[in-house]
């Protein structure tokens, strides 16, 4: 499966479930949410900016998207200042060499997400993994398809070495019928 | 890696996290537990016995071991029957053809754990992927190492037919001190 396919099958309204383990406290935070996957266009002037933002020249760029999400923590604290709402344009840049891999560029959306470019790959399994370098925390991603209207997602954010893993997060994610 | 490697990353004491996802009912359950993993010898008259009862020669089953478990469940149920308490023998016994698969037997323990046998196989990416197929359900695990300390575990129990997933589950396992 290449990334096209991936992005292919990741389209379309899901609702999610996702579970978060903070492993320092032993807590747990459940967020259930719906996740918007839609297709841009290359022409489109956000996805053109974004290439252009990273150096990337748009016409190595395939497949790219717009994820928007609007959910709901338990999470109890009061003072929290996590946005559970958010829209972000991403754009995979494929390996020309290895076309199994590549980057992933993200932009800034208008939520807590920062821009970020992360290193992607495809597994023999149909695994996409992703990891992203921040300042301060690594992150990395591991999504796989169980059925076509089935997604499951593992999330860990490590230290920004990488040694160690402050929260794992994992999403399952069912896609809604069309008029959802 | 053969699975007598990856049996010998699992010994120890691991403290786990489990959330459930009841995917019909949005439900969340979140789960504490802790896990004893412990080799045992091929000598052993558990191991014996249970090879014996799937008519399987004992001189082709690799590592052997049982695994303990006790924890606590936030679910609200209160004629709850689930017990989170429990023990089993566990006996891979590799596919001589192909050593990186082959099957799993597990003896009914003293909990609610049904006597099974199942298909594993290891992946390039270092992930056990077992599949057991029982009366009315069938059960699909993942699990794979983000570090020697730190272990993932997902788990979807599907209808028997293998298509509807009713429960996904995620158990983040972390190592405890030898004193544990």
């Amino acid at each position: 499966m290449d990334i096209q396919a991936f992005v292919e099958k990741s389209l379309g309204r899901w609702r999610s479930q996702r579970s978060a383990h903070h492993l320092v406290f032993q807590h747990f935070e459940a967020v259930q949410s719906d996740i918007k996957i839609e297709p841009l266009s290359m022409a489109d002037a956000e996805v053109i900016a974004l290439c252009q933002s990273y150096d990337i020249d748009p016409a190595i760029a395939v497949s790219p998207f717009r994820m928007t999400w609007a959910g709901q923590s338990d999470w109890d604290d009061e003072d929290d200042g996590r946005e559970l709402k958010g829209t972000t344009v991403l754009v995979p840049v494929p390996d020309p060499v290895h076309p199994h891999q590549g980057r992933l560029l993200r932009d800034q959306g208008y939520a807590e997400e920062m821009a970020a470019i992360g290193q992607y790959r495809l597994t023999d399994e149909g695994e996409f993994i992703l990891q992203t370098q921040y300042d301060r925390a690594m992150a990395e991603e591991k999504i796989w398809f169980v059925t076509p209207n089935l997604r499951m997602r593992v999330s860990l954010i490590k230290t920004s070495a990488g040694s160690g893993v402050v929260t794992a997060s994992f999403s399952s994610e069912i896609r809604q019928g069309v008029e959802g």
